[in-house]
């Protein structure tokens, strides 16, 4: 057959890969794994998807017999499971009761939740890594998918008690064939830091693109990139990131708090007279600041990044 | 003299410009200036300023007598004050009272209070022309200042009942020749405009931003540009911007009333066990979404934008 190269690293090989789910994370992970060599086998509940995921080149139509004997067909290696939040536990039980891979990820942007209610449905955990690649673009669906889209990125991976060894090294060398970075990872922690770095700053995006939903054309007619560039997250799919934020309530609702009561301090500041209130404004900018720098400090390819690479601060 | 050269539309030539304040903005209007053939002269409370924007080709400095005697040398055909809010009508009585300009500009943010403030200084008002370029960048200072920095972008210029038709030709002579496109408003529709897509932002970002101000390594590992984008405007000055604030308080207090308003609509879904509140998490993601589309419609470059050049949204 073609195309029998394998993806390695010492411990694990991974020749043939399921993705279920043919959206742009999904997609663009078939696509990463098709350039290293991988079998891919494609599915997902939208005929259409499969057959654009296909027509790029992502693999092949995943065959599923009807019965749900196990073993009718030989298990992939890895089955990356890549729907919204709410459908992933319920294709993992249907994936595992097919016996559809050997081992078993996600792509999920929650984690607890997610590893509490396969638990709970009495999914095999010992082979199901959670994992979730740091990657996105402004667009979705097959059509906008990418085997670039996660060279560089962090992929967390989840360890959590039931997971085997084998499974953590079989999913390292998916993560890394796609090109990014293994970010090792506790869930509840992942689920805090994506609170903090993605799912609060949608919402807050989208709080401030909602201002012009129904404007007139005068409304912007003074727009300049900034406001771009603070509400260019607000675009995304609504129905999945209502998905993410229901799975990860808790810490969201923390950042966005905290973020609400900075804002309450500068309209309270703003609306007195007092000067002793003014001080909320020089305490929010200057954070403001603080945390800017800190964050283009963090950013791989900015000077003093985990990847070194020297560029201006203002290519950030 | 070299540089004699002339920017003109009908009714008024624009030969002579003195720019008092060699920030980012006035150093940029200067090389425009410059580039345009216009002779310029320098002025700024930090001599450091002025020698950079000199040295950068921005003009000359400007000569000033000691005495308070108007017309001890020949006024400029505009005198562009770009200094942060709370000096430009200090500078706009000192410049008028030496005679500096025929005619006089701001450009700074803010617009309405500034007009008042000018008023009850006692200046001359039919020779004031309130404006402000829409524009800038990541860093600030006459170093980072370019002759494209207004190419394209909106320039509000601002009538109010006093002002002589003279004066507004003059300055919208200037602002063409800056590669600027007039936008003629009022000061108050200015101020809430400004507020919409720029002050208010601006607090959004850096509460957003704030958040990481006394974070560890561990908090932005897995940060992506979703977040850089959000908080880039986060890292603009943070004594300029309480100046302005301050002085469009009651607009951007609106604002981010209405922002935090929709904040705590989410909390209190996110924390509620009530799928009846979550309602609430559907209407700001979908209003987030139709407002995304508006603003992004209105972009200069994007397909249906007023300059109609075909691009594709994404490039957004």
């Amino acid at each position: 057959m073609s195309g029998s190269g394998t993806a390695t690293t010492p411990g694990w090989a991974v020749r043939k890969v399921t993705v279920i789910g043919c959206g742009l994370i999904g997609t663009s992970v078939a696509l990463a794994l098709r350039r290293a060599g991988v079998r891919v086998a494609l599915a997902d509940r939208d005929p259409g998807a499969v057959a654009t995921a296909v027509s790029r080149g992502a693999g092949v139509p995943l065959e599923v017999s009807a019965s749900a004997e196990p073993g009718a067909a030989s298990p992939a290696d890895v089955v990356v499971i890549a729907t919204p939040p709410s459908a992933v536990v319920p294709m993992l039980r249907w994936a595992q009761e097919r016996g559809l891979g050997v081992l078993y990820t996600d792509v999920a942007s929650v984690k607890a939740r997610l590893l509490a209610e396969a638990e709970a449905a009495g999914c095999d955990l010992e082979s199901f890594v959670p994992g979730h690649p740091m990657a996105g673009r402004e667009s979705s669906g097959p059509a906008a998918a990418s085997a670039d889209l996660f060279e560089g990125r962090p992929w967390a991976v989840c360890h959590h008690p039931a997971l085997s060894p084998h499974a953590v090294r079989a999913v390292t060398t998916l993560v890394t064939a796609c090109g990014a970075r293994v970010v090792p990872i506790e869930p509840e922690d992942h689920d805090r830091a994506a609170a903090a770095v993605s799912h609060a700053p949608h919402v807050v995006s989208s709080t401030l693109a909602a201002r012009f939903a129904g404007s007139g054309e005068g409304a912007l007619v003074l727009a300049g990139r900034g406001l771009l560039d603070v509400t260019r997250v607000a675009g995304g799919p609504s129905g999945l990131w209502r998905d993410i934020l229901e799975h990860n309530a808790e810490p969201v609702a923390d950042v966005l708090e905290a973020v609400a009561g900075d804002l309450n301090s500068v309209v309270a500041a703003l609306r007195s007279a007092d000067p002793a209130l003014l001080g909320a404004l020089t305490d929010v900018l200057g954070a403001g600041n603080a945390g800017r720098s800190r964050i283009v400090s963090s950013w791989p390819g900015t000077a003093g990044g985990p990847h070194g690479r020297r560029e201006t601060a203002a290519a950030g």
